[in-house]
């Protein structure tokens, strides 16, 4: 099971009704702070506010007749819930998400928006993936992976591929969050096709760094437990994007919490731009390795800016 | 002394290599809360944070070789002057801006992050004025006002000159800010002469209503004080503004400080963009005139997004 540059080719095709083609910014300040030249490709501000769009609308577009009218589900505390609760409402069609019962008031109001319903279990793996079975058996919905399958991988990297036609030339880097690993996984196929000398990297946090781990041993490390202030990337990475993160990607690198707090107060005073702490793993990594990507040209790409913005995290 | 469209499009070709072509962008989710379509033109993501730039970039390119050895100079507490020292800068002249000793953080952070040079004094017009005067006269430095003179208004129109080349048609109505009254001027008679059938609209705090009192009376209503939380807009509209909304303007409408607290809050959490309280006043009159807009297309300028993140007004 691999995906292709065909596959993205397809998938943008399919989902150009339905999303956002997002703008790629930057900002003086950023820049001379950074001593690199940073191109955003801003996911912020697609639909459901995030990248997840494109990957839940390149999945539910492909369902035939008969399972439209099943419906789909998931289980997520996050955006790829909202993304599929507004994938399904394009074709009027049910979303079941299972939610974990501290899952951000934003986020449940958001799913709730687009008409998804919600079951709420407790907050473990085990519970969710019970729910959601239970869930399955008793409306016949399909189930839409978040990240290790190709439709959502293929949809993800949509944004990378759109990305190439907005600017001049290849950049030096590419750099993008790494949690479940369907956005970098996607990204890489993307941008190794159409700009084979770019290097593309994956951004993690120090306390969630499964995917440098498994990357640089060869060995698939998901983690366990991760408390890091980017609760996006909590997430292990999954295995079908690590087999291809070991062929497309060229390093992955980390940055702390503290680094990523900065980072995200850089791009909202800066850049005028809500990001969610997840989003701000990319200049946190540039920020902390100068030596790195010292006058390069880069493109951060910020994944989402779904924020709850009566509880920042400063 | 009047502005054309032709001055207008000179302003643009004038400023391109300086300022940003702005993205326009919608959210679905409000305009299922505002019943209307509405299309955001985000000067809120403009160089140093505001449509400003654009003015002030006019004024400046325009300077002759001695003009630019001896400099620019202003009074402002807010982002005039951070756009006339950004603009300086790219000419390496110096920039003195006198600003009220009480001026935000961010705003005097902004103003020395692009060089210029800052007079404190104490928070009247009469000692902006005066400060003002013995900087001139110390330095040679040509006074750049903040909004009512021919260049600036042509500067400000070229945002929505732009977004006439962004939109496939006309949309109804138009809505952007009015403190000073350059931003609108300049936006109504680039409006006016691309798509005369749209109505163009000023948006304004109901503590701060001098233009519509000005625009419905026939008489200049120059407020003297405000307290609205739209800082931006306490200032007293210029005589020049107001001459050019009487021709070109259709009404002025206002919102109370709790709608534009409202709005401000929406585009945050829905647009995922970071706008000041003046920059919510467009979508606070839509919110605020339901029967007004009711499914009408609707363009409004977020006019800029300098907030200090740390001292949010909710």
């Amino acid at each position: 099971m691999t995906v292709g540059i065909d596959d993205i080719r397809a998938a943008a095709l399919r989902i150009s009704p339905y999303v956002h083609r997002t703008p790629v910014l930057s900002s003086t300040l950023i820049n001379l702070q950074a001593g690199c030249e940073i191109v955003f490709k801003c996911e912020n501000l697609q639909k459901a506010g995030a990248f997840k769009a494109r990957g839940a609308h390149n999945a539910v577009v492909q369902l035939n007749e008969a399972q439209r009218h099943a419906g789909v589900a998931t289980h997520s505390s996050g955006n790829h819930a909202g993304a599929l609760a507004l994938a399904a409402s394009h074709f009027h069609m049910p979303a079941y998400i299972v939610m974990p019962e501290n899952s951000s008031a934003t986020k449940v109001a958001a799913v709730r928006a687009y008409g998804g319903e919600i079951t709420f279990c407790e907050p473990t793996q085990a519970a969710r993936e019970s729910a959601l079975d239970k869930l399955v058996a008793r409306t016949g919905a399909a189930f839409i992976p978040p990240y290790d399958h190709p439709d959502i991988i293929a949809g993800q990297g949509t944004a990378v591929l759109e990305l190439t036609e907005q600017l001049p030339q290849a950049p030096d880097f590419l750099l993008t969050p790494v949690g479940g690993g369907g956005l970098l996984a996607g990204s890489a196929i993307a941008c190794k096709s159409v700009w084979p000398q770019t290097l593309v990297i994956g951004a993690e946090p120090v306390d969630a760094d499964d995917a440098q781990r498994s990357f640089r041993t060869g060995q698939w490390h998901p983690q366990c437990t991760s408390v890091t202030v980017a609760d996006g990337l909590r997430t292990a990475l999954g295995i079908l994007n690590f087999s291809i993160l070991r062929r497309q990607v060229d390093d992955i690198l980390i940055a702390s919490d503290e680094a990523i707090l900065a980072a995200m107060r850089l791009v909202w005073t800066h850049m005028k731009l809500v990001v969610e702490t997840s989003a701000a793993v990319g200049l946190a990594v540039v920020m902390s390795h100068p030596e790195y990507f010292a006058n390069q040209r880069v493109v951060i790409v910020l994944s989402g800016g779904n924020v709850d913005i009566d509880r920042l995290p400063w």
